[in-house]
């Protein structure tokens, strides 16, 4: 299967000039959405995560039915104020201000191996703030993968500088 | 399995007086989870359904999934601004002020027979808007499954006006 005939490029968004890559016909399409998560149970089957997290809201869509699938429990990440028990956050710096993610506190703990799971590794902003959080937690990085990565951004070198092993399974350059 | 034992109560949340009901730990648990779409399943195998609709972002942890399972299209409802492509929106009445929400203009179609699924009916607002929404579309509603319904509240009757068999996995008086 080809993904990216279900990738669509929606120009100008969010903001003129920036083409954003929609993967909601990947949804759309059963036998799309099927192969996505078949590919990701091939690569962390046998990858001994204990965990998935995931960041609101389309990290959800993929990381859910893949914790199922393995068999292993899903944990959401969220903005400030979204999860109602005790929170863990962490605050990252990103191209422009900062940004916070938090879990809930009893969500990973020590000895956990937590596989993160995103539809998309753009500059990478995201995925090391999920990285650190899950870390400071006292859990491993078990890898990260992702529907599509963006080579004409950072993301391959901020994985690779945290030292996380990472996958996806369209590359858009 | 009862359910209840993975249904969280925290209390003032998400303002004073207010209890929330946290289906985290259902999440967690690779059994519990399972369990609920498992349940779907049974419930929504026969029933024709052709697209999942769920609506930002606990919706998307059980509607994706189960869209998997039935070897349908999954379709994601959002706040303005949220979804790259084309809108379509629609504005409805809660009981203090508006909300509005949106899916993309070729989410659905006419022929279409739509599944909602929520983690949670509670006043039905939410419910109630998806509904407008996805017949404003020219689709029909093939049913709605919650995994928690809360009794003390309006979501049961919301339902019945609006004329759409609706399903719960748990509920509390």
């Amino acid at each position: 299967m080809n993904l990216r005939h279900f990738v669509r490029d929606v120009p100008d968004y969010p903001k003129k000039g920036i083409t954003f890559f929609d993967i909601t016909p990947i949804l759309k399409s059963p036998e799309a959405f099927r192969y996505c998560i078949d590919r990701f149970v091939d690569l962390y089957k046998d990858s001994g995560a204990t965990k998935i997290v995931a960041a609101d809201a389309r990290g959800f869509i993929f990381g859910a039915p893949l914790a199922l699938e393995l068999g292993i429990g899903f944990v959401p990440i969220r903005k400030p104020g979204k999860l109602p028990y005790k929170n863990r956050c962490i605050t990252y710096d990103l191209e422009y201000g900062t940004d916070t993610l938090c879990m809930h506190v009893d969500a990973v703990e020590q000895g956990d191996k937590v596989l993160m799971i995103d539809d998309l590794l753009a500059t990478g902003g995201t995925a090391e703030g999920m990285v650190k959080l899950v870390r400071e937690a006292g859990a491993d990085i078990a890898g990260a993968g992702f529907v599509v990565q963006l080579n004409f951004l950072d993301g391959d070198e901020v994985m690779k500088a945290n030292d996380v092993r990472h996958d996806y399974l369209l590359e858009i350059d």
